[in-house]
């Protein structure tokens, strides 16, 4: 049994990458690839449980304590999900994954990008994903495309300032130049299906690459 | 402002150690040191929501899964009440902490004793009590002591076989041996105000030793 290939979507708010992961699912599926489509955090019924306490308003975690419940809730998921869909030859594609707390944790400079590798070694044996698309976006476009979705802006995350998203933008970029192997950075401005042809064009060129 | 004392209680289910925290607490309060009563998982708004997941029935988390939970809990009671009660003066009484992590997670050999010191130094930057007070009973006296609890053995630890808690007995009994100058063993059986009295006297050598 040849193992699945783990696809990850990451970026700020209002990317589009949601979307553009659902659409790769729909893509694939239409090939015959069997595959999943899931997020983070979240994705299995106990980590979404845990998602439900990271995003609550009510709460005031500080970074540690957010970067161990990302790491609690993606352990569950990796254990419960992802690898057994990997191991049975099923892709994965999942909205976000460590990369989203490495540049949301740990971008604030609270907690250090190895310590949340750490975690992540601890939790999920450090899996890392196939490939990751990181989808980029102006920070205006971003923020049309938030104001038009009613009422998701309301979260622990989303209602952030402007200055801490564009932040994350960078620290998303930092780490796609870091590993550029892993990385692929998509331009998410224009129509939904001009980006999702993008990324598709992006996902045939690494396969021709990689078999 | 001298920083105040950290005391906490370990043991298996049964074995005495709620109650004589409990009791502790109120002879330092009668004696005049203010002290604050602790519990883990839990102790603040935050930690006591995870507590509920963690010991949520219908949950199935992994090992590791609960390791990290453990560990969120940990840094936000550690963050939001035991550093700034230490850190005003206050003593802090604490039922469970770190080391009930090491005997339930780290005893059964899913999760390595350095994984979860990692764990506990990357949340609540390893925070150490100054005195640990383990309370041991037979398994028989503990079991009877449980049976006599209305319903608190249905949850996710309590309902775990006899052999699991032999186990985690053992390992605390381990972790004490590790740490000699850290731990004080202390024999949980016969009547609640005679186990006090030993702990009030292991806390007074204690004081007499270290000041």
């Amino acid at each position: 049994m040849t193992r699945g290939k783990f696809i990850t979507f990451e970026g700020g708010e209002g990317a589009g990458k949601s979307t553009q992961a659902r659409l790769l699912h729909d893509f694939l599926l239409a090939r015959g690839i069997p595959a999943d489509l899931t997020r983070e955090p979240g994705g299995t019924p106990g980590a979404e449980d845990v998602r439900g306490l990271l995003l609550d308003p009510a709460q005031a975690w500080n970074a540690r304590t957010e970067a161990l419940l990302f790491a609690a809730a993606r352990a569950d998921h990796v254990a419960q999900l992802i690898e057994p869909s990997l191991g049975s030859g099923r892709w994965v594609i999942c909205d976000r994954f460590v990369d989203s707390t490495r540049a949301y944790q740990g971008g604030g400079g609270d907690v250090l990008d190895s310590e949340i590798m750490d975690l992540h070694r601890i939790g999920s044996g450090g899996l890392l994903p196939d490939i990751t698309i990181l989808v980029t976006v102006d920070p205006e476009i971003a923020a049309e495309r938030l104001a038009a979705r009613d009422g998701d802006t309301s979260d622990r995350i989303g209602g952030k300032p402007a200055s801490y998203h564009a932040a994350v933008g960078d620290r998303f970029r930092e780490l796609a130049a870091q590993e550029p192997s892993r990385f692929v950075v998509i331009d998410g401005s224009g129509a939904t299906d001009e980006v999702q042809a993008r990324v598709q064009k992006a996902i045939a060129h690494w396969l021709g690459e990689t078999g």
